[in-house]
């Protein structure tokens, strides 16, 4: 196979074949193929993209370049969600507890935070003794036996597109709705799940601006799992204003925990329920939504996903009584309010001006080598629509005395007071599969 | 300088600053920015091109990258010429040692072959003893004194378009005019001169299949020479046929003695005249084209081009007597006819199939490793308009027992023999400046 001709036919604009696709790929993992190769050839797919045959084969390709989880012998729906990512997202942290606490299997491999966006892999690290690297074998048992495994992206999962990613990163072809869909649907179902739930997340803190663009890496997604015949449901949510009220990885665990007992924030509650409705339906354990909605709720309410949460981090080797008392894990010492410059009502919350300023107070990473603190972060104590006085705390500062200054310049940015009326965003645009 | 964001800009459709392009190539050349990034912004070239003042910076950067000759000490009008390659294009080796018997001087530093077409280098190679790797201070010596010089491009001339060209091969980027043009211009601008012609070539047997495509090529490098002070004209002329009746290097150079001498074909010396006509009014010494070419025929008929030429030949270790005696160069043992398969018009010589029947003998090369056998190669007795007669010999194979059947076939696809009429193409096409 002449790379060069590949590389061409896709500049062109012509369609590859399953083979040629796939030398590309064999042949980037066996270091047979170069950098600058790939490099060319992920620029021209960013112009002419890939149709959905295509990307399934990619995605495929991506998938075998490294160990599958093989689940089969787990009885029960192995059903996972995937977010695109936010601020104040942690849904997973309640979803995974939730879904097993309904008898779904969740093998849940999860990533850190980056920029604006956290991770929940540094939201479990805030649990004192989580561990997150757990052997295969071991993961699979937590799975089997409590019904979810938390745990991060191994080298042996789709290595094809750990090493794409990082040469995307540094050559300016992130930005392609194929390349993501496909990076994000070959680490998913290399987890050897049933079904898949995307929250494709669109507005000022998410990577979509726009509901089109969600919409499109939705439906490409949704096309692969087709390809691939794995059932894949997408819901597009909103992420113009943080998710929750907690930002930072201790805060939203302990908002997490309060969820779990049924006492969480509406927002995160009602779309985290939402997904376990999809997650059920996409397993054909849904008759009636409304039922199982209900259902959902009802077991946030009697502690039973509480239950399930306390158990996966006794398992892996955290302290399970974070659950009943959040303040064993460790917070920031000094918390200051952040006031209101102006008496109106909320218009706007710029969430990612409110990710940025966590991530001054060292709550995130600038760039992958950067330590998290996990103790820092923010409390929102209005959100869009409310009306505030002047001089009314809207916000709290959880802090160790890093980046003040600019957290408040970036508060002071994401904050938009008028007159009113607030922009009216709907919690979830659409659900689509 | 953060080099994802300048491809990204670039890929944006975006005009990087001066200062944005040079951190490019300056990076690029001292082993700071890898090869996959440069690949990148290749392909982001390739589809959002680069304006006339970013093409003049790029290509500023790329000579300066290395060596730029200084021929200020010599005086006289210091001109070449480049073509962008053909079958049978041997006019350099007339037209350097008629542009100094015009009183020129002619810094000519050339390629090799590659694939259907032929090189300089090559051709002059055929002679015995021709050396065309001279030291710098040689070569000027010979362009001060002789009033030319003919070498290959030495590893500290443009050495990042060296590196550029190399990365492109290999990246499918090279199909690009922008990149093209740059390339191009970037070793011949290093190579001291006050103006520069341009001889596009159109046609089967061109890099450029249309006539709109060379004359967007000229004008991008005419551009880049406006941009850098230096004045280029070029001509569009055409390569649809053959350029005069000799194929392969030995040919080639008997071909140009006996153009030199002026008994050569027409097409060939008619062109070869009309670009030195064009060196000559690019340097401003000329009043009168016809008179002009006048001049340079008489230069041809009384032997003070060919003169030039034994001299230079002489100069750079060759056997002079060449030029009286062509036969003491190696030629092919063997000599067998193409016969015209039927009768009728030759309506169209595919000049593209011509090179590779050539290149089956061992006249050129597949890949740049390849050897070049001197000796063999094609002689067409007849060319596009002329009528033949069933079993009429339109072509001479010159072959040392290689490649012939091969050969053969592409020969029978070049000739396109039938009731007429033959495409009707001028030799010229335009001028532009």
């Amino acid at each position: 196979m002449h790379i060069p001709e590949l590389i061409r036919l896709k500049r062109d604009g012509h369609k590859l074949t399953a083979e040629q696709l796939r030398a590309l790929i064999d042949g980037y993992t066996a270091d047979k193929i170069p950098d600058y190769q790939m490099s060319a050839f992920l620029m021209a797919v960013f112009f002419q993209s890939m149709d959905p045959e295509e990307l399934g084969t990619w995605t495929e390709a991506m998938l075998h370049s490294g160990e599958v989880l093989d689940l089969s012998a787990i009885k029960g729906a192995k059903v996972d969600k995937h977010s695109t990512g936010g601020v104040g997202d942690k849904v997973s942290l309640i979803l995974a507890p939730l879904a097993a606490a309904a008898g779904l299997k969740v093998p849940m491999i999860s990533g850190r935070g980056l920029g604006h966006t956290g991770g929940t892999l540094d939201k479990l690290e805030s649990i004192p003794g989580f561990n997150v690297n757990q052997t295969v074998e071991t993961f699979r048992k937590h799975v089997d036996e409590i019904g979810l495994g938390l745990i991060g992206q191994t080298g042996e999962i789709a290595p094809a597109d750990k090493r794409i990613y990082a040469l995307r990163d540094v050559t300016a072809t992130v930005e392609c709705i194929p390349l993501i869909a496909s990076s994000i649907m070959s680490k998913k179902l290399a987890e050897g799940i049933d079904a898949l739930v995307l929250d494709v997340k669109v507005g000022s803190g998410a990577f979509m601006k726009e509901v089109d663009q969600a919409r499109e890496l939705a439906e490409t997604m949704i096309s692969i799992g087709k390809a691939m015949g794995t059932p894949v449901r997408a819901l597009i949510s909103d992420m113009d204003q943080p998710l929750g009220l907690a930002i930072g990885n201790t805060l939203e665990v302990i908002e997490s925990i309060e969820t779990l007992r049924g006492e969480g924030p509406e927002d995160l509650t009602e779309l985290t329920v939402e997904l376990v409705v999809d997650m059920l339906d996409a397993a054909g354990k849904v008759d009636d939504r409304a039922h199982a909605k209900k259902m959902l709720y009802a077991l946030l309410k009697d502690g039973s996903a509480l239950e399930v949460f306390r158990e996966i981090i006794i398992a892996q080797g955290g302290d399970g009584s974070v659950c009943d008392d959040p303040s064993v894990m460790k917070a920031a010492d000094t918390k200051i309010t952040f006031d209101a410059p102006q008496g109106g009502i909320i218009e706007h919350i710029n969430a990612e001006q409110v990710g940025l300023a966590a991530l001054e107070l060292g709550a995130g990473r600038r760039t992958k080598e950067d330590d998290v603190d996990h103790a820092v972060g923010l409390i929102l104590k209005k959100k869009r629509g409310a009306r505030v006085e002047k001089g009314e705390p809207i916000l709290e500062i959880y802090h160790n005395g890093t980046g003040l200054e600019k957290c408040i310049e970036r508060l002071h940015a994401a904050f938009q007071i008028g007159e009113g009326p607030a922009q009216d965003k709907p919690l979830i645009y659409e659900r689509l599969s």
